[in-house]
């Protein structure tokens, strides 16, 4: 398995360690032309980001290692609906939110180290309801890049409000070239 | 002038304050995989960026500030060599260039400030030795953007050594989508 031979537990979580303080020194007491401002309609601003981290860690990454390993590919994980945060935690401040994403982050990566996973449980298998079958290192893997794409994300959405700004040099800033990579 | 409507000073100070602090939270003690590793040949790894960013505080940013406030139009920026510093800091850790980063960025913010820019020197100008005319808003709010163009970029080379790893959630995974957007 391909995939497997690049995966290391270890690694991945210290990604998915470290993000709850990088989103923290990156955010944190930030003006608001930062955190609230977003590129065009629909799309999601710092703070919609980090809602929507806060529900991944609720409802998408650990209950999924959980089902995965309880029913193997027998049950299809839960669809994760990525517009339904947006419709809670709105009335939190930027610093709750960080706050929420920290603690949840560390709770769920006591909950995974307390599996005490071994090599070999790294190649169990569940059913993705769209991606049909999926290991679990795929899964670990997928949840240390998502923090990464969202990081991604930020940057990118925090440079469209000086866009205009930096005048001439646009040129060479390539961030402000990047029309974000959704899936299709 | 369009882009000066746009262009806070407090606000792109508030970025420029944070990078050092955002690069360390997600950077310091990550295993190598993270940190050595690049996308193809001849690009960047997390090293080299943040070499490059220190390379940028001591010969580009408030160097430009000052030849500006100098010399207006009359003398053209020294040009930046993006791959000198390839060649400079080559024995450190990252951790000491962690380190370096944070006091250059520190000293020049504080330097920065100490020339109590007013709103009017905002529209001061200066000659970029391939764009032409500028402004020092114009390179302010570069500086900042700089700064998010590689966190993008740390992004995007972090996610790259788990492209495979993650499996068929590549499609969902707009990071790994990213072909970077440098110039031309």
């Amino acid at each position: 398995m391909a995939s497997l031979t690049q995966f290391n537990l270890a690694e991945a979580i210290a990604v998915l360690t470290r993000t709850p303080a990088t989103l923290n020194a990156l955010l944190r007491g930030l003006p608001n032309i930062w955190v609230r401002c977003n590129e065009v309609k629909d799309t999601w601003s710092a703070f919609d980001i980090v809602r929507h981290l806060i529900f991944g860690e609720r409802t998408d990454w650990m209950p999924r290692v959980l089902i995965m390993l309880e029913n193997g590919e027998a049950r299809p994980f839960d669809p994760f609906d990525r517009f339904k945060q947006l419709k809670e935690s709105q009335d939190k401040s930027l610093e709750q939110l960080l706050d929420d994403f920290a603690r949840l982050r560390r709770e769920n990566l006591a909950a995974l180290q307390a599996l005490n996973l071994q090599h070999e449980d790294l190649t169990r298998r569940g059913r993705h309801p769209a991606l049909g079958v999926v290991t679990l290192s795929e899964l670990l893997a997928t949840w240390a890049v998502h923090d990464l794409t969202h990081v991604h994300q930020l940057s990118r959405v925090m440079a469209h409000q000086y866009r205009d700004a930096v005048g001439p040099w646009s040129a060479f800033l390539g961030v402000l070239r990047c029309t974000g990579h959704s899936a299709p």
